[in-house]
């Protein structure tokens, strides 16, 4: 179960090129496209004559076509062809989901009325960044993920190799965690620390760093902010502060009840001795999240292997334990409502 | 479910070779192969020892002999021997199924007694024609093979580069459906008409040509005479007319529920300016059957994203209709006399 | 359903290197691994944390690690680290198994309180024998694999190549079947016979041969003690014979009811002229097992096609059926117990 009534990422905008886009989001196959007028139409991935994906058709005049007997659909889902027949029944269209694009990002909702504008996701559209990314298909429930990324202090172990190393720095390191309404918020700091491969790699630091991790919780998405700053030249409580930012995004859309897509971005600062670390970063953070993939996969996998079997929080548990008891809240409420 | 009493395809003749032959048909695990007399013999593909498929085993003399501890069959089912052992047990047999081949086909009937002869393919053994053929497995249900093959309105979508293209043409011609008993009958013209490709590439036509569609569903098989003269030369009326002809043998047999081994032939008339225009039309129409399967397969995986979603009928959907009414009833029946 | 309360094969001790090694065994996920000692250890492979399965993590002081939040476990499955947090729970610990290692055998019980020592495999350590062996896993369950070894009779069909051959030898063959508490024993000697192609390449066998199979049957394991002389030259009845020894140790552990590890080594007797023969031995015997597998699983598919079929008896069935006597009565008894 999911809560519904909430913006999910559906995907970027640059993945919609002259081809219909099929993904199942919560449940829903959906298919995507854009519509005349460069706007982006979402419709249930079927068609209402013999249930052939519309996802198999072909994009024409705005709308999309079905690849079987050619019914033709527009945006709103209505079908507005039926090849050699005049009379078009009134029954003869699809779903339409509300969609919208807010910094590159589509955003979907598929729960009631839509309620507001999808977040802004700043960093897309902030000069002092450049940003890239990607989509990762889990074998996994999609709270798993929100756990990973709530408890950065794996990356001492999972990610040894690029924004981790050195464990007891950050399993020992202060953390904060506060919430307000469906928003956590984990912030810890490991002041005078060793820089970790990727930023080494990224921005040219001249020995120890003061470094953060500030984690955004939303039912939909986090925004994680880390970054870090010769070690004793700035203060971290500044929120105007210099040095090295990567500001990630990461869109948590389930598929299906076990399965999750995950979307996410990296937008980081650059350095004039290190123009083009965009790319360094896109990569060191793309084989981070594949690590974290194939553990918390691993990590489902064992689940189903012990099914009831109890769990024994520890410390770092505290952000994930609040994000999921806001998501346990929200589904009761709508079974509720139901 | 499926309708039981009927002959249905098993295999062609020139698939049994020196051996043995393994296909599940309507649920039931078979293997054939030829015995003592050259005739084809069909038994339950277990060995009644240790539930080895006898189809792992080697034809020995006429008979099939299990490739674990070596029990000997007859083509009838029997054990005639078990190595070792003096007493072969009465319970040590197998259950044999009725088999006919006729016009290389081999036709296996798995209900009550057989009734009667297997259907006449006639092209197969007209000097008038050439053909070739062979067998698909779809993951999907055998009714849905039945659709996409009476009503061919979907060439025009699907099959642009062979049989099809020019939607329009195809969507608007007139249609004409009839039945009696166990039968439907769809006959489709379209006169002076574009040539699809590979009518052009089989067949040297002047220009325009008058086609033809005529689909004869049984439910079993299906028997579909295709065809084109240059247009205005001949009427279509007679049913002597020469010009290029494309006769269509469509044994669709359930292998389960979900799954159906499709068996194929097409034979054709030649040209004397094209007397190898069998090896075209034969690769053309093996292209166009796995566009086909793709676009069944892919409609049947989306009917189970959406179960019980209803489905809207158009003008092509007649001749399928009357066939799905045909093997309802029988269905009907066979559940009443259960 | 598998007898519990005995001692079952769980690996080789050199396959405990630098790594983990995870096994799921009669339905527990195992990770094991050597303590501080160089003893044994194993554990359940699941993390008391987030159930990451232990498998997943490092080697450390003789314990291992979680390697998702660094969790440290000792051999005995307790947590005696949890980074950053000071105070261990008394629950923070995982299951441990009882194992213990004799003739480079890895044996496991995951019953109730072990019963003595596990068995001994005295070929392993007898000066006269070298021995090789591997690890095969079977797509079906467990007593299916016993009912192939206790019938050597198949090697006359399904191992023509290797040890096999001449199938009316090994059916008409006397054979003796004898059973005591947990222990069935077959014998089978085929006197005067040829030699098989594996004993050929391995020993310099003049001409016929005097061959002899002994199976001794215990609920987790068999050894086969195949072998022969050149033909006339030693008593069978003699325990001291020489000639060509071909020591087999099948541990057959099931990894779940419907699948199995198969644990095997080969031990053979050398000669003067042929220093070298357990390399022959060993490759000739693993695709001997290889083919054991593919007719063993074809079988168990076969058995879920036909649910519910019986299955008839035959001569070389006795032992067989003796060891699911004594299998069917330990499960009864269990059950009574529960």
């Amino acid at each position: 179960m999911f809560p519904l009534n909430q913006w999910y990422v559906a995907g970027f905008i640059w993945e919609l090129q002259d081809k219909p886009l099929a993904r199942t989001l919560l449940n829903h196959p959906v298919v995507m496209f854009r519509g005349p007028d460069g706007g982006v139409a979402a419709l249930e991935d079927r068609c209402c004559h013999r249930s052939v994906p519309l996802s198999c058709g072909m994009l024409e005049g705005g709308g999309i076509r079905c690849g079987y007997h050619g019914l033709l659909y527009a945006p709103s889902g209505q079908c507005i062809e039926i090849p050699g027949q005049l009379k078009i029944p009134g029954k003869a269209c699809v779903k339409p989901y509300q969609v919208a694009v807010r910094n590159q990002i589509i955003w979907i909702w598929l729960g009631q009325d839509a309620a507001g504008e999808p977040p802004e996701i700043a960093a897309h559209d902030n000069p002092h960044y450049r940003y890239k990314g990607g989509a990762f298909h889990y074998q996994a429930p999609y709270q798993l993920i929100h756990d990973n990324l709530l408890d950065l202090s794996h990356v001492g172990y999972v990610h040894t190799r690029t924004i981790g190393g050195n464990a007891k720095t950050h399993m020992e390191a202060p953390t904060q965690v506060s919430s307000d309404g469906h928003h956590v918020r984990v912030v810890r700091r490991m002041p005078a620390s060793q820089p970790p491969a990727t930023y080494s790699a990224a921005w040219p630091f001249k020995g120890l760093i003061d470094r953060w991790q500030e984690i955004d919780f939303h039912v939909s998405h986090l925004n994680i902010f880390t970054g870090a700053v010769d070690a004793g030249t700035e203060s971290l409580d500044d929120p105007q502060r210099g040095g090295f930012h990567m500001r990630g995004f990461h869109g948590i859309t389930p598929e299906t009840e076990t399965t999750t897509h995950y979307f996410w971005t990296m937008a980081c600062s650059t350095h004039p001795d290190a123009p083009d670390n965009l790319e360094t970063v896109y990569q060191q953070t793309a084989a981070t999240f594949e690590e974290d993939r194939v553990i918390i996969e691993s990590q489902y996998r064992n689940m189903r292997q012990f099914p009831g079997a109890g769990m024994i929080d520890i410390h770092v548990d505290a952000g994930a334990n609040r994000a999921r008891r806001i998501i346990d809240a929200l589904n009761a409420q709508a079974q509720q409502a139901a």
